[in-house]
């Protein structure tokens, strides 16, 4: 490797860095944070609000039946078409075009990926080269800026006024514009936004689709937590807002809602060019979705009537206590209309924001992901309140008196 | 996207083309290939030589058990760390420090991925630049040109006379030499090669050793069928032939020997700034391999005993049938040293090999892998004969009546 491209590469891999990234705090040293701490430890049972608590939300019923049953059935379930199971795909592009509102071609428009992280990367391979210009919402996904930055592209920023209201998500449609005119070819963004829970309006999907048929830009759109939508609210799908199939790529996958993120299984699904690309380079990045796991996508869309009711009004119940703590302390938090991330805003703080949720962890048994992350939001901190109720309000009290002692 | 960007992309792409990848074949139009057609259907049971047969060998045993317990471990399974279960790495790293001779940094020095694919595009993706060279073995495993081709980098190829005898694999080191010398700092190889199943001597890996330390270069040794190796061959490990731990990534894993490919488990070890660059990139590319599938690797090298040998004893005798079968038809094919690839050479044939490999599925049942594939190897097939072992034998008669049909 030449000097410039080791130069080149460190940076790369930089822009990668996972230290504060959830579920990787196993791998951060405490750090010299000794000297910052006032007071003692908090006690109260240790809650990781990093990730959901599948404990708490077992995984959707059926799952380790249907992979009991591709066990059995053996080869033609261990090797499937990198694209995944033929059969699967055409029982979720049924599922998916009746959720959407908009047809799925089973066979030509859907990939399988391991997970929707599988599905993001993919995506954002087969669409960003080395220069191009990529929409991106602040704060969004962490994953969606790093993928930009690992393929060489350049993200135009896009900003979220999530704390203006709560009929629309807050995004700023004039700057989309610019980025589109300053030559954005792709809009990538999650829906319900990750880390603030905002959906979408219909009046912004709508604009949205409106300036990316003006300016001829792809979108990827990634409703990974769509399916956790609260009381009164009501969802747009970007891929039913009138966009020629082929400039929509949407992702799903049942990590969340259905907490079945150990299996590892995501869906990208609409541009027939798009996911060929992503087939060709799913083949030499993990072949496919693990086989046997692939079957257990045939319980998605087909729980038990009552079940996704049930686990709603338990998210909203813990949502809404612990907005109850947290504007209690004067912590402005938008209301998630869905998904179960909250998104307080901190006061400002004695100690830097790294550090601040290494003392959290440290003293308080309280694991959360700094707002740094998800863009320019050094006053923030990301929680998934899928969690055990009681335990979590405990804990977000915990957060709220660590917030008190290291007021500025 | 600029017209030269999507131009780029385009060769990108194309340089991923899986039509005639192994696993695809049911993606593959029949093409026009009737006005070829000589003769009728041969008849016999299908098999499908693009990949083993897990039916035929099932899964090491204790996998399933392993599975379930994970999913009853619930959520600390679910959510390992992306480089995998730091309990499973520790086991992992006993074993294979034991196999290859050399010790393996359980902490820093392993990651778990999605297959050994995933290890292999991690570790490509960690070690290309764009613009860098790298040296590659010709034949040998697809994916590796696929790989350096989609990160920009440039391949130098090394030829492998695999057909010269059977002590030695039959690399040319003076081509790898001057592959260092041109600039090439990474070499990338299949030991046993996929896909003749020659094993490098341990003169070669020495050799291979030498040169590396000279010219700085660091290796990726894809030792995915190591443990399936015949009676009498010795094996000598590239991690173990005296380069710095910093130089050499190993990528192993069970899909083959053990039957677990369902699973998609694969390991990397080795040089611990790699890994590093390797976990974080795989934080964007899949998270982690699919956490309860995790467990799963607990059984590897720790299998019954008797079971591996057994293993062992019933490929060689399906292999030396299948090369009594083809040196019969004076099919020209070197003796796998383990592994369960088997790579004849063809007489000149009348039709494009691409063609014969579509005819032979439409008229005789038997999938094959075409050499092109591997390299310039226009005159080859690849065959996994890790199949029913009569089945595999009729299978092999009718390729070789094919052949006679189609020659020239």
């Amino acid at each position: 490797m030449s000097d410039l491209a080791a130069a080149r590469s460190i940076d790369r891999f930089a822009a990668l860095a996972t230290a504060d990234a959830p579920g990787q705090e196993l791998r951060q040293a405490a750090g010299n944070i000794g000297n910052l701490m006032r007071g003692g430890r908090i006690s109260g049972r240790a809650v990781d609000f990093s990730h959901g608590d599948v404990d708490a939300f077992a995984p959707a019923p059926g799952a380790s039946d249907h992979f009991s049953e591709a066990l059995a059935a053996g080869g033609r379930q261990a090797y499937t078409e990198y694209r995944g199971s033929a059969d699967i795909r055409v029982e979720l592009s049924e599922a998916l075009a009746a959720y959407t509102g908009a047809p799925v071609a089973a066979d030509s428009g859907t990939i399988i990926t391991p997970g929707t992280q599988g599905a993001l990367f993919l995506a954002v391979a087969a669409l960003v080269n080395s220069g191009d210009k990529v929409a991106i919402v602040q704060p969004d996904y962490f994953a969606n800026r790093k993928l930009v930055e690992f393929f060489g592209g350049h993200q135009l920023p896009v900003t979220m006024d999530y704390l203006r209201g709560s009929e629309e998500a807050g995004l700023d449609l004039a700057q989309l514009k610019a980025a589109f005119e300053a030559g954005a070819r792709l809009f990538l963004f999650s829906n319900p936004n990750n880390p603030t829970g905002a959906v979408y309006s219909r009046r912004e999907i709508h604009e949205i689709a409106q300036l990316a048929a003006a300016f001829d830009v792809t979108i990827v759109a990634d409703q990974l937590y769509s399916r956790l939508l609260y009381t009164n609210q009501s969802y747009a799908h970007m891929r039913a807002a009138g966009l020629p199939e082929e400039r929509v790529i949407t992702i799903m996958g049942p990590s969340k809602t259905e907490s079945l993120s150990g299996y590892r299984l995501g869906i990208a699904f609409g541009a027939p060019a798009v996911i060929e690309r992503m087939e060709r380079l799913q083949a030499i990045v993990s072949l496919r979705a693990a086989g046997y796991n692939q079957a257990v996508l045939r319980t998605w869309f087909r729980e038990p009537a009552g079940w996704l009711d049930e686990r709603i009004q338990a998210h909203q119940a813990i949502r809404d206590d612990l907005l109850d703590v947290f504007r209690a302390a004067d912590l402005t938090t938008r209301t998630p209309q869905a998904g179960s991330y909250l998104f307080p805003t901190l006061p400002p703080l004695a100690v830097e924001l790294g550090d601040f949720v290494r003392l959290l962890r440290r003293q308080a048994d309280v694991i959360v992901t700094p707002g740094t992350e998800f863009g320019p939001c050094p006053c923030s901190i990301r929680l998934n309140f899928s969690q055990d109720h009681a335990a979590a309000v405990a804990a977000a009290r915990r957060i709220v008196e660590m917030v008190h002692r290291y007021r500025r």
